[in-house]
């Protein structure tokens, strides 16, 4: 974070003082129209940027993976005329989606600005990734702090000719790409369906010391999950509401089905928190079931030798004691004994103690 | 669930590649108008489809029972011109209750495309299935995946010559079929209340170990009911809202009232979240009572034998103890030792704890 | 409830099909203008509906106690042209509060369905009726499934000359009767006020067993007069908004106060649901405040005879003990056991644990 | 509360029939204008009623303190021709803050009534008053239940020439008195503050046993002002919103900062309804803590007497024992038990048990 | 607070009444253009407000850093024409983030009156102080209590030649301001994040008996920070929506990101007070477990030593008991004894008491 008072936003020129790292880059250009496409690796970025884009190249995709090197980024903030405001959210990189619309001036046209969150389970760790995403008339940059494969199957389908996302618009692409970032959430909910499903039955057998403790993890990332999936659901409601110009008619029918798909990860969340709720109380229930239980069996014990103890410092006392003398009396305690154990027994089960 | 990234919506050649299952399917025709109609078992799909309705239908629905054989869906898919997201939605069928009306290009006419979701009781199991409607101008085709009985009223109110469902549009028939979807909730919600009366009965009674996992399960269906109906009140509120073209205004009253069905499912799902909730509570005091009840009793009995036992040790000690050498000291003991318990006894019952 | 799937609503003719009870009916038409009135009670219902209503009468009320003849309700429902669906919402009687604008056609004047819930307190018992209001432009219907003095202070009103309601519309004596409906919730309140008071006083002096389950009845009481008196609210604030043609403007007036009467009812349910709150938490507080009385001076008893069992204990060992010999030892070894559950009886107080 | 079904309103001829009572009534009467002004104790009210006005007055503000004497209700009612709901309305006097706009017919000029609830702190006890606002266009009617001074200081006002009140219309007067009425709120509010940190520091040091009773007190009162000042809130929002004829520009910007001292109270009211939870909750801890303290110590005193009374009860058995014929045992057993008791001591202090 | 009754608002006359202390007063004044910039700190206050501000300005800020002298307070209130409701929040200075837009006569021009609420953390003490902010046409107002150093890097950016706060008008300013007061929440969140994970490492290894409460302060001041943020966001919000005059379109763009702070901070609150109730219930789960524990472990003990005391108590008693004679029988009653405890050892652990 920058320290209060600062300046707002980060302009173009004050990216070179930021201090880069040696983290590696990856920049991939893919280019499509009906007809043709072409998705290429770029190795010399300033030759890249120099060069216009083929004729034909109706859509053009810029994948940036790497958010390390501030000259690439000055570069690609320089030619596509990046807004201060939007350079810093997109190397700040801890935002929950949302979208800007920053208004373009005369000749720097204005750009929809979006930035999403896409999540990812490594064993039981949640971790997540903002990707921010730049939408012109036909360009869309893509900026991410990571390279993962998650947009690899998006290229998959540019290659392929006649596809429905080579035959439309850029606005296509992004819904693509958003379509992409709400569907690494569904993973992740599964892992946690399984989990709760698993604290469920060990509940049930063996409540082990820390199951509160991994209950409450659960929710806390279901949380998190809820945090991020709200404001990506808003983001898309704004999309279909507000009509920028560089979305067509087509895509925002799509956008429809990406809303309902929000509408149906947060219905899942809402569900996992329930039932990761009542595991809570299952399990404050089994627990103090299991100590009840303990007390319970330990004092009826103790309870039942209260009499004998008495008895026998009875028959200890040193003043004369009818029979004290007669043989027969030693067994005839015995019996005596074990004939009140039984009878405590007896109540104690009948009424429901034991 | 497709893998993240991939296109979204089934396009009807896609079809031919998914899996198709043996499991049978059910064609069902029926066509009618006030004066005529027809109910017709289809057997030779391609046949059907080739053929054009009857003049005198003003009518037709089609209900298809299965949704195993692609090759059908495909059928109906071209002949019809599903949309590719509502194909997928409709296959996927774990979608709650919506509405959507995807606009129709110029040879293509617009559908309305409506998801119901059907509840079953099997015994204790609450299953549900969905019901995938689309609505044209005198057309409406159903989807469903398996057979089920629950629409055979209808059938007999088509035969039914002057009824108000035959004397009315298509539109009153979407109707009629919401009218049924809605009103399978309502035997469930009685199981549910009988379910709800039994518990607490039994609770009063004797609670059993796991009545607190009863009462969960049917908190968690009530929670999976809701789940259902809200978005199935929001559709209908939807529908009357927004006068599409295939609604007559006749149809929009009855729409109203079974906005209040839903209203009401409501309401007695709320009621019975809350007896539920109570339920808990009362299962909570009942088994924190008896538990107390127990340790009170049991620590009373071990209280008095306290006394007791150390008055026999006082005269079990081996100093010169007054009255040890006279023969009636033994009784005078017994003698002291009830009168001390019956003083306990007392003491413990005039202060309320016994 | 009607099956699932069957036809909505009940067509006039259906009703000779429902099955009609001995049950009495009691039919009261209320006839009068600011000059003259007429109440009459109707022996013959066919001949009352034959005949035309006095030139003179401005406003006609005609009350139906009763539901059981069905033949009976058939001849209004013809006469006054009834919806289908009012007609069974009327006869299920099982409706929370609503308000309906059935919309007419040509010779069919459309008539306002105003569905009320009264509350009635029998003893402990809290009973609920429907009252089913159809508003025409100079007529109105009330049907109730039982005879009630509720509405007889209305009759005296009528009588009265120069009363505001004799003096007003039909839509005043629209007002008059939602008012006495509204007004029949206070004496429950009253009554419940009364019982959460004296279970505040029993709880402080002596909770019994059964408290808790007496606030619970309570509690499910005001949810259940909740439920009713919400939508009433909602009613009469449609009625304010949608300002239907029967409604006069000075009327509207009269429903912001009867409005206000609602606000007031919620207000005073919602306070006494806090109270039923706040006394569930002071009964629980109360029983483990003196669960934890009893154990705390329990063990306290025993804690004292575990070193005095001791000490005699020690002096009945069977070895040479100093002063085992002397007869002195006896009363000293009582005056130790006095001084020994003295001093610890001190540092128990001193700590605050007796 | 007048019986369910009878006449909405008080009328002003059925004002007489209601009893008075001999409760003393004080009319207070204040003309002003900038340059003058004259405040009148009214001791004949007929003759004041009946005289008209100073031509110089711009603001009349009649003040009436008791609402005993029905003669004086009816005289004012019918001098200035006060609605029947508002006279109810304002003799019951149980209602929440509201606002109303009775239209006025040709001849009976529309008024504005206004109902606010002063507060009242006597000692521990809260007590509320409502008074009632009669608003025309250069005339202000207050009438209130009993004579209090906390518009005393508006007279003062009232008397100082060039104050902002002395020089602004009626409307300003009103804005006077409803900020009296507001900040009657913060008295009340101080004092359960203060009591709050009283009950906060005792449960620290001491927790008394009806300490949670206290804290029930402070909230219920605490919800009792938040039910009246909420619409408080609400009718000063609505004053803003309505821009009612009689109600200046400038005195709108005065209430949007009355607007703002509600705001602050609630804003108080939800933070001491916070604390109060939090009390609650530490109470809880505190005498649970307490309680487990008292139990642990207990049972380790028991827990040390069981192995000692064992050994003793070991010496005391009538077999030979080896040793018991020694005269030193008796100190070595000593020293044993001694040696076990420091044992088990140190044990328990490590593992943190004492 | 002045008492109930009072007149509202402070007039400038009634300023020179108010006590003033001799806490000092800091003026500063800053004056800029793109091209030409002045810092100056005023010494003497008349002769700075006689003279007119230099031609090239075209943003003047003053900033007031003391409330304390009420003579310096009714220059800047004369020169400027605050308004008396302004001035008096200003002085009380206790108030919630709120604005302001009080209508200008014709020759008081209106000004835009804004509250902030800054945040300071002093070691674990969390202070916060009202920054009170008058918006003209070109010159801003800044009112503070006391000195700070919060607003220093505003100066640095001033002094900048070409920086964006330089080369925008007064709005900008008012947003740097504003952007400081906000950024000012960041560094108390993070202190709390801290502490909340340092009271999640105690708890889990050794639960001190103040966590509770130290959780609760947390609480207490995350509660507070909420109640600040809140009217914050709102405040941001409504400037966007208002368009006043003295608001430049590209300001908006950059309150939009202020927007985004806001929300950023409350989604941070929102999940720290989530954390601190799931430490709460942890804490809870901990205590409940240990004393749990505790009491476990003596019970078993104490059940131990129950059937040995008894055994021991047998053999003491005074009748013929066989073997009492043989001088094995005490080796054997010693392996009898280990044997027993070694049983119920092996059966507690097996059962999972121990």
């Amino acid at each position: 974070m920058p320290p209060p008072g600062s300046s707002p936003g980060i302009e173009t020129h004050e990216l070179s003082a930021r201090t880069s790292t040696d983290a590696p880059i990856r920049v991939t250009c893919a280019d499509y129209c009906p007809e043709q496409m072409q998705i290429e690796q770029v190795t010399n970025l300033n030759n890249f940027l120099d060069q216009h884009r083929p004729a034909w190249s109706m859509v053009r995709w810029i994948q940036i993976e790497g958010l390390s090197q501030m000259e690439a980024i000055r570069a690609f903030a320089e030619k596509y005329q990046l807004h201060p405001l939007a350079i810093e959210d997109m190397l700040i990189a801890s935002h929950q989606p949302k979208l800007e619309d920053y208004p373009g001036s005369d000749e720097m046209p204005g750009r929809l600005f979006i930035v999403g969150r896409m999540v990812k389970m490594d064993g039981d760790m949640l971790s997540s990734e903002q990707v921010s995403l730049f939408l012109g008339r036909s360009t869309l940059l893509s900026f991410q702090d990571s390279t993962s494969s998650a947009f690899e199957s998006i290229y998959h389908r540019i290659e392929l000719p006649g596809s429905r996302l080579r035959t439309h618009d850029v606005s296509f692409l992004l819904h693509a790409l958003i379509d992409a970032i709400v569907d690494s959430y569904f993973p992740a909910l599964e892992s946690y369906a399984e989990c709760l499903e698993e604290l469920d039955d060990e509940l049930r057998i063996h409540p082990a010391p820390n199951s509160l403790q991994r209950i409450h993890v659960v929710k806390r990332n279901l949380v998190l999950l809820r945090r991020a999936i709200w404001p990506m659901r808003e983001l898309i409601s704004q999309l279909q509401r507000d009509k920028h110009e560089c979305l067509s008619e087509t895509t925002l029918t799509y956008f429809r089905d990406l809303y309902d798909h929000c509408a149906q990860i947060i219905d899942l969340l809402e569900t996992y928190r329930e039932i990761a709720a009542a595991l809570t109380e299952t399990y404050m229930a089994v627990v103090s079931n299991r100590m009840n239980e303990i007390m319970k069996v330990l004092t009826v014990f103790m309870t039942i030798f209260g009499p004998l103890s008495f008895l026998a410092g009875v028959f200890g006392m040193n003043m004369p004691i009818p029979g004290n003398e007669w043989a027969g009396t030693f067994p005839v305690f015995w019996i005596v004994c074990i004939a009140v154990v039984c009878a405590m027994l007896v109540l104690f089960r009948r009424r429901g103690w034991l």
